[in-house]
């Protein structure tokens, strides 16, 4: 007898018969004789209807009643879904986000969890009740209703995996798993069985966007073995964990394909102390995300000069050339240009740390698809690129082939 | 400074601008130095939409999970009415049921409230905010979320207002207060200035349906004065109280004609004691709900029989007739008949108490209209007369104006 915790997301319980099919997957588990803690995400297009709702009254909607508004979104599932297992049987009982003990900070719309006490779930589940829990949802100690923002539903699966001791914990989603690459542009991509939770941060956060960073973190820092997989098929998913010996066998695990990001270059920036820290804390400033950065000697002739080049998110491009227009007195740098057609091309693999010459193997297959570098960034288990928007997917497929095939 | 209660139905909050309306109406005496807690109801059509998802996974949902379900059609109310009063620059807070202290017991879909501990209500008004308060729900002393079943939001505005000792309750509606008869069918019937409790009760359970009775044997209870009135004007309404000295100078209060009740009478019933206690025992055992009941001695000659007349529900008239059928040999009546033709015209008036002669008015109105009276039951401080349905929209005009002018 195991305890599993799984997190059905809103396309698995997007309507009544995926909530039935849901109940049929939990069923069949609860009868072999395993304890069930099920967590599900509103019902797909329910939050969208909430939010359309709030801003027909307020462009802005205040963040506390905002919580109280999409907090209904999961009770409605959890109803549902308890209804569900009663009708082929299964005793069940749902509970909200508060009921389940999820305490969080009073952050509205991004709490943080503080700490889970599931009294009413351990009673639940000596019951022998499958227990439905509220995703996404918490309560403050002095009882305000909040929710954890965005993935938020898997980080309550995990974090409820972690406070129970879970001997299993299944995220079920519209993928079968993780893979070396998307298939849609890697017809050769292939299924992981596992891989680590680095592994699983550096593409997460590279656009493979399966699951958020903040729930593979939490996985991290508490243990939780989870696996990835999906709701519409039997099939094995992929287990993410700690990295093990015969992870590292393997040099690459996969390649990612990001194509949200946009480039701004600054080109001719004096070379003295301080300027790269005025431009960046006034991209912060503008909140503004900046993600790769690079900076190089400059090979222009006369007073000692540098080219600055950093990425921005898509939608934030307008907004940063802005900010950079607005620096050019002030730091007296020659010009400075914006590049929206850029893909950021990483792989990665905890195996790089004990082969060498990934690096070259990489730039050489680029070179081979005349494929031209614009920036690299390293970390110790990934290589990014930012290369041309037009060549993104023919690269990436090269370099799959090279490292996985 | 007055503390104010008010009470917005589903029509009221209908949309999120009519959720604006009550936004403006509420911030109106804000302004003006009140303290104001506002009770909401679910969206209109909001809680029809749910249990028809409850009924896509089973036809009989199980009643915790129906709560848990249904209550998030006023929290969602909450969170909207609050968002209106801030972007009109009111300060306010949104509370459950749970979150207001109101706590039931654990009869789930119909519980009834056990007592209120008003903390987070005192709080909020204490710092100058508006109080926004889920309708039709509560939670268990256990922590499980439960509702009060129909009507259960003017409970919950009743319940709230003796609580507080708040200086007024009022419960918007779409009607403009009680009158003394339904306009649509009296042209004439005015607006009540005030009625009592209990000639209020008298008129909900005969179909004037402004409010349930349970909500008005509550106020009684507790003494809790309100207000009936529209939300969509400003016109004072219709003010319920305990009786007083004045209110006994109008002989008449309200004209109310039932048309939802069916007739069932059996000819020929032995005249002999626990052959009443048999036949309704028996429409108990069914769940049949029985209004009026008529025993009289038979003019058949032979050996010693009455007969018997009784009214339900139309709904459950089959279901009555058969219960009847069912008991013909054991009692070994004559025959029984069914009609569902008939209407159930009232009179009402405290009164009545110190007025002789009102009956024989009534009957001579009706028998002047050429209506001829089947059963005639008489309480305290009303008549009430089962006539020819086809009848009873004429006979109730006649009634009105004999009585009110």
């Amino acid at each position: 007898m195991a305890l599993i915790v799984q997190k059905y997301g809103g396309t698995s319980v997007g309507n009544t018969d995926r909530i039935k099919n849901v109940a049929t997957r939990v069923a069949k588990y609860h009868k072999e004789g395993d304890q069930v803690v099920v967590v599900v995400s509103a019902m797909s297009g329910v939050t969208d209807n909430l939010i359309k709702l709030a801003k027909e009254i307020m462009p802005l909607p205040t963040e506390r009643e905002m919580d109280m508004l999409l907090a209904t979104g999961e009770q409605t599932t959890i109803a549902l879904t308890a209804m569900a297992l009663h009708s082929i049987g299964v005793e069940a009982s749902s509970l909200t986000g508060a009921q389940a003990g999820i305490t969080t900070d009073g952050v509205h719309t991004k709490a943080k969890i503080q700490n889970i006490t599931p009294k009413q779930v351990h009673a639940a589940l000596d019951s022998g009740k499958v227990v439905i829990v509220a995703g996404f949802q918490g309560q403050t100690q002095e009882g305000q209703i909040t929710t954890l923002g965005r993935g938020g539903s898997d980080l309550t699966a995990i974090a409820l995996a972690a406070a129970l001791g879970a001997d299993l914990c299944q995220i079920y989603t519209d993928v079968d798993g993780v893979y070396t690459a998307d298939p849609r542009i890697v017809p050769s991509a292939r299924k992981l069985k596992e891989i680590s939770y680095d592994e699983m941060l550096e593409l997460a956060s590279l656009g493979a966007k399966v699951m958020q960073s903040r729930s593979v973190e939490f996985a991290k820092k508490f243990g939780v073995v989870f696996e990835v997989r999906s709701s519409l098929n039997d099939n094995p998913g992929t287990i993410v964990k700690e990295e093990t010996a015969s992870m590292e066998d393997v040099v690459i695990r996969g390649v990612s394909l990001d194509k949200n990001q946009a480039k701004v270059t600054i080109v001719g920036v004096p070379d003295k102390p301080g300027v790269a820290a005025r431009v960046f804390n006034a991209l912060a400033d503008g909140a503004i995300n900046v993600d790769m950065i690079v900076q190089n000697v400059s090979s222009n002739a006369g007073a000692p000069a540098t080219d600055i080049s950093f990425t921005v998110d898509k939608p934030d491009l307008l907004k940063a050339s802005r900010v950079i227009e607005g620096l050019k007195q002030e730091i007296g740098y020659r010009q400075s240009a914006a590049d929206e057609k850029i893909g950021k091309l990483s792989i990665v693999g905890v195996g790089m740390r004990s082969h060498s010459g990934v690096a070259a193997k990489m730039f050489e297959t680029l070179a081979n698809e005349g494929v031209n570098i614009d920036m690299i960034s390293t970390s110790e288990i990934k290589i990014s690129v930012v290369i041309d928007l037009a060549k993104g997917e023919q690269a990436m497929r090269a370099v799959h082939k090279a490292f996985l095939g």
